[in-house]
């Protein structure tokens, strides 16, 4: 467990379900700043730093990235693949937080080294329960390495 | 969700560890099938079905790998690689369960693509506690790919 705010960058086109992240990370017990961005070109953007992302202490790098999969521009598979094959943003981990539970996306996700595929549940009760346990899983006791290309 | 029991592969050779996980597992509201191997080399054999485990109805693959890294015969990083290198094998989960909180072994641990790296709390309370959110966070809510080659 480190001490510093961990960087939540999450990518969704939703904004409902934008909301109910947001809301359990601005609840949470745990230290972290969220970024939110709705299209996969903005999320490999700022990954990348370029354009309007490309100062360190406003586009700091991200713990963890939570990415949905069908969105605008470049979809999440694709957004997966570029960080993943990406040796300064490789290491951090991407869980893959989506409405399709079809095999051929959950295959598609582990083939390109997603770190874990959860799939929206549909009620609002159970889609914060899944919100509380990933945060508490992924900010309090998974170990991430330190950020590089600070 | 899935409805048949989740095979959970638990590599470990302290048998305190190995004692903590088989309780909270059988405890669990998932139902699962623990299989606890001690050694690097028998996680391999067993998992490319060499020898004793040829057998797939009694060596069925895992839904989720838990990995210690320092292992007799061959350590957890190597059976991490060699995991990860094996596409009859390298979409499945696996989840680093160490002491080692060493910024080196978490850097290697993500370099061969680890979908977790966990540190074992030093007292009980806290390890029971990582555990129950360990087995709700990756038999609930986790989807994994359905195992190849059975």
């Amino acid at each position: 467990m480190r001490g510093e705010p961990i960087v939540v960058l999450l990518v969704e086109d939703d904004p409902a379900h934008a909301e109910i992240v947001r809301r359990n990370f601005e609840t949470s017990r745990i230290a972290n700043r969220l970024i939110h961005l709705s299209d996969g070109q903005a999320a490999l953007d700022y990954l990348c730093r370029r354009d309007v992302f490309s100062d360190p202490a406003t586009s700091p790098r991200p713990g963890i990235i939570l990415l949905d999969l069908r969105l605008p521009k470049v979809d999440g598979l694709n957004v997966l693949k570029n960080i993943k094959s990406d040796p300064l943003l490789e290491k951090i981990p991407v869980v893959i937080l989506t409405t399709s539970a079809a095999e051929s996306d959950i295959v598609k996700a582990y083939e390109y080294h997603a770190n874990s595929y959860l799939v929206k549940p549909v009620d609002f009760h159970s889609f914060t329960e899944l919100m509380d346990t990933l945060g508490y899983y992924w900010l309090v006791w998974n170990q991430h390495p330190a950020p590089k290309g600070e």
